[in-house]
């Protein structure tokens, strides 16, 4: 099925196909930066005298280093052949050409993203990913603040650190106003709970407002508020703070993800000390989707239980199965209960979903089909700008290498409140703007990851003329293979083979998980154990040549009580004596994928034929 | 002075003088990888057919990304020339040939550390640096646990999460036995105070103690402790929680820092939510060292109202003056009070110094000489065995490329307590050892960073062989230039020249902190107003080619109620009409500031003159 597409060159390609370019490239920037050396103060003579270079030192030196540089990449090439279209395990493939070209001739330079005077050219181009990303997910990139961070994790404990501190800005408003004697805003609240349930936008506002009224009194309105904010208290004798300056207290704030969020929010809790108790789980549907119910419902109990959410995390593109929560319903769950007195900031967790939203951004030349597999995914993308802020990595689906995250913010005024610099780094007279080190978690960073992204930003636009198009084949390719697993499966039905094939659901992104069940299995048991036995022949092992790996994909775990497999018809029917199942997991990050083997099948279709081909002998070899 | 040495070869050379090394290496990385792909079923056909590789949208591709990375790699020729031995200014230099070769082979491989699927082969290189490094700070490298992130920033974080889950581990482990009806180990104390201080080695032997008890009821240690860990609960709810339970409860936690500690730590604060009103600043003396008396107060009063010290961050390499704390004797002050009740984890922050620790690890040919200037660095390096965690950063001291930071934790038992993990990578059935990620902030990493330090110290060792030489140097030539500046203020004042110059202390490391000062100065602003100008004559700058630079420095910031100011014979006598000093900051970390110019200089005695040239003509110029 495959055609030939622009879209193959930005990659090497899995049998080095554009390795010609690829070696000019890299002699091109390598040399042009040798010369740039040679060309700073060019009289200056050398270092290193050409005569010691020729010397017994030098010689051995670099006997030792071509042997321990063997040694290593002969140790690398037992690495994970990440590149092949044989290789659907973990989100993770090749790196796109132009972002390992700009990464390589960055990192020559060694600038450090974190001080405009260790990077004067690379934040530049940090900002502008930060101001593309905005674009993409519908924010005004004038006022939203986007950065880059060594990954997603980092990124989504930044959102908690930035909404924590934009939750209870009103609060600490108020009680700058009473302790400070300015005057308050007459629209700031007088009670601890509306205080605590301000929409982001009336807190800037609402900020503006304080920092006019602070100004007259010759006061520096940030440093009035750092002053009474809760990183200033810390969350305990923050409330103490509160109950004795109002009389009364507030509960403790919790955080709602869906049941799919990835493990790093559980950490998160531990580590930015609301307590793991406080992160309250809301329940998926069989798709692995938040469910609007489960939402509505907790946001209520939240409400009449007066606890304060710091934010609520909706999902595009879980890393498990990729499905995608549905914002717009969820966001008008949120609406009406601000309605009602509970207001909850929007993380979106597209740490791996983010770049798809640039299916649906019209290019130069052309624009995204509609088709029934994207709906959810457009939907979704559609109402991005109407959250606080949101996660993204361009080392996933971004093709950029590590460690490229991205937080962006949409209310971007509120990094003022949260920054802090380092003496050596703060004046920055003579130089363009601000320091991004003061507003983000990272005290360094390197430029080099900035220059990736934008390089393959600039090759690859954030639409339909560039990522789009390749991601839209990727979940095009997704939803033919699941139509082929249930084609199989029903084949394998009338043939009234021993085995059964699930493909959990339909791909809402590019993730396909899979089932292989007995067809006469009585128990969860029976079912995780030649999941298992499965994921062990097509996984990872300790071994001594890549060349043993047919093909690779990835697993993961189903609670046994999840709505996929309580409602399923066969499933639903057996011993629960498992507390989840393991099953296979399968990304599609590469469109060759639908390419053809040297036998002339396609790689989806003879995974498929060794994956039954295996199953079956497990299952007729134990009888 | 200089001689020619075997570690100029660690480096490219400010003249490229090893342009065909590299470039000889690059190629031998690029072909072998690109060889590895073809290498891998062979058989399979080409993605990209070559005719498609002729076609004109390829000609297209390949034109737009020339002209684009064309683009790029100017924009970079602004970037500040690290390389070069007049770049004097931050703690960034040139990277390491190993390294950087390491990190581009690796980047090939595209592997992510943070599991083993994704990283068979990085992970063990990770792992390996961390028992290296263990190994190099005294640590038993069999116990400890030392990984790689992305700095020393997050390292620091890091420290916090892990010392706040061993602070409170007797108290949970104390929960625990009462909320599960397991026996309490006979030596666990019964009452909140004592529980906040036991120190770590007792609390581990304590947790196994607890955990066979556990066992024999069935339990997981593990999930009981979790359950009852101040993580699970949050900060505020775990304290009413041990109110509940104990009828007491203990006051807000506080971490110690010196006032010289990086802005990061304040970031911690807030971050993770202990509030920036606990992170209480130690007085330092007249180098910018940790006062012993004024730690020694500190606990005192701690102790007096039960205030819990999280942790007590002690710095080995401060990052603003080099200094150096005096570890032996802040560690005698914390052992003493232990005896009286009050105990404190020790963290080192030695994001910038750690590497300075290998001066005195004899090498397998030769060993360091004993040096005055080195004593206090000896002291502390010899200490660090005592501590129970560091934070280093191979990106500074370590050459490596951004993003390389370490943390290394004496008791490595305490990550199963914080341990987390995502479905997908839970299992490594068939593989070596644990999944990296379950113990780690981050949630995905490069493997590269771990293969460019691996690298770097097969090649320059943590010993006098490598590191320790060079390092070594660098701290020598602090002192020598340190030496000359004071030999130059003598001459200044002979010759009843205007101006003054000063160098704030003896270096510890290899940092030098000037100051000019206008002979005839009456008040700090006089004083501040021409170290700025300075600052800004030899900054970074918003520059039109790099040419435009002949020096580079940096600068920072000095209080004027430091005892440096306070004590200082002339500055003393001054106006304090500032708060603080611009001071300029110079950081040694090319050996070949010691080489000469075209005009037969050294390039640290040309600074010298070029700064007297400029500050004289501004102070004459201005009368």
């Amino acid at each position: 099925m495959r055609k030939d597409s622009p879209l193959d060159l930005f990659f090497l390609g899995p049998k080095s196909e554009q390795r010609l370019l690829l070696k000019e490239l890299v002699e091109l920037v390598v040399d042009d930066y040798i010369f740039w050396r040679r060309n700073y103060h060019p009289k200056d003579p050398p270092a290193i005298p050409y005569r010691s270079l020729q010397g017994e030192a030098a010689e051995d030196y670099r006997a030792r280093f071509h042997q321990e540089l063997f040694e290593l990449i002969s140790d690398l090439k037992l690495d994970v052949p990440f590149f092949s279209p044989r290789y659907m395990a973990h989100m993770v493939s090749e790196v796109a050409l132009p972002g390992l070209i700009a990464y390589l001739a960055t990192m020559l330079y060694n600038p450090n993203n974190v001080s405009l005077e260790a990077s004067p050219v690379t934040v530049d181009f940090e900002l502008e990913v930060g101001r593309q990303l905005a674009t993409l997910f519908g924010y005004d990139p004038a006022t939203a603040f986007g950065h880059l961070c060594s990954g997603g994790t980092l990124a989504n404990y930044e959102s908690l650190w930035y909404h924590r501190a934009g939750k209870f800005l009103p609060l600490s408003m108020a009680l700058a106003c009473r302790q400070e004697g300015i005057e308050a805003p007459a629209d700031l609240p007088r009670e601890v709970w509306p205080l605590l349930n301000v929409p982001l936008p009336r807190a800037e506002s609402l900020f503006q407002n304080f920092s006019s009224r602070a100004q007259e009194l010759g006061l520096d309105p940030i440093a009035v508020l750092r002053r009474w904010s809760i990183g200033a208290f810390g969350d305990a004798e923050y409330r103490l703070q509160v109950e004795e300056t109002f009389g009364e207290t507030y509960n403790s704030p919790v955080v709602l993800v869906p049941q799919t969020a990835h493990y790093g929010w559980k950490r998160s809790a531990g580590l930015l000390g609301f307590g793991r108790r406080n992160l309250l789980a809301v329940a998926v549907d069989e798709a692995f989707r938040m469910d609007r119910g489960a939402y509505a419902e907790i946001l209520r109990r939240c409400r009449d239980e007066k606890r304060p959410v710091l934010q609520s995390v909706f999902i595009l593109g879980t890393t498990e199965f990729g499905s995608v929560d549905p914002l717009p319903e969820l966001l008008e769950v949120r609406d009406r209960m601000r309605e009602n007195g509970l207001d909850s900031a929007i993380h979106v967790d597209a740490a791996y979903g983010g770049y798809f939203a640039s299916i649906f951004q019209p290019g130069q030349r052309s624009r995204a089909p509609d088709e029934a597999c994207l709906g959810p995914l457009c939907r979704a993308s559609a109402t991005l700008h109407a959250t606080d802020s949101v996660t993204v990595d361009p080392h996933k689906m971004g093709y950029a290498p590590y460690g490229a995250g991205a937080f962006v913010l949409r209310q971007g005024f509120l990094r003022h409140l949260v920054a802090e610099g380092a003496h050596y780094a703060l004046d920055t007279q003579g130089l363009p703007h601000e320091d991004l080190g003061k507003f983000i978690l990272e005290g360094s960073k390197p430029g080099a990851a900035a220059a990736a992204v934008i390089l393959n930003h600039r090759l690859f636009p954030l639409n339909f003329d560039g990522y789009g198009n390749l991601l839209m084949d990727l979940c095009r390719l997704a939803d033919i293979f699941h139509g082929r697993v249930l084609a199989r499966n029903d084949a394998l039905r009338e043939a009234d083979a021993p085995l059964r094939l699930l493909s959990i659901a339909r791909p809402e992104t590019n993730i396909v998980c899979l089932l292989v069940v007995p067809e006469d299995a009585r128990t969860l048991a029976e079912v995780d154990a030649l999941n298992r036995s499965a994921a062990l022949r097509f996984g990872v092992r300790d071994v001594a040549s890549v060349q043993g790996y047919d093909y690779l994909v990835s697993k993961t775990r189903i609670g046994s009580d999840t709505p996929y497999v309580r409602g399923h018809p066969f499933l639903s029917t057996l011993t629960r004596d498992r507390d989840s199942l393991t099953c296979l997991r399968l990304v599609f990050m590469n469109r060759w994928v639908s390419g053809e083997t040297h036998e002339g099948r396609e790689y989806m279709d003879d995974f498929l034929e060794s994956l039954e081909e295996y199953v079956t002998a497990e299952l007729t070899g134990g009888e």
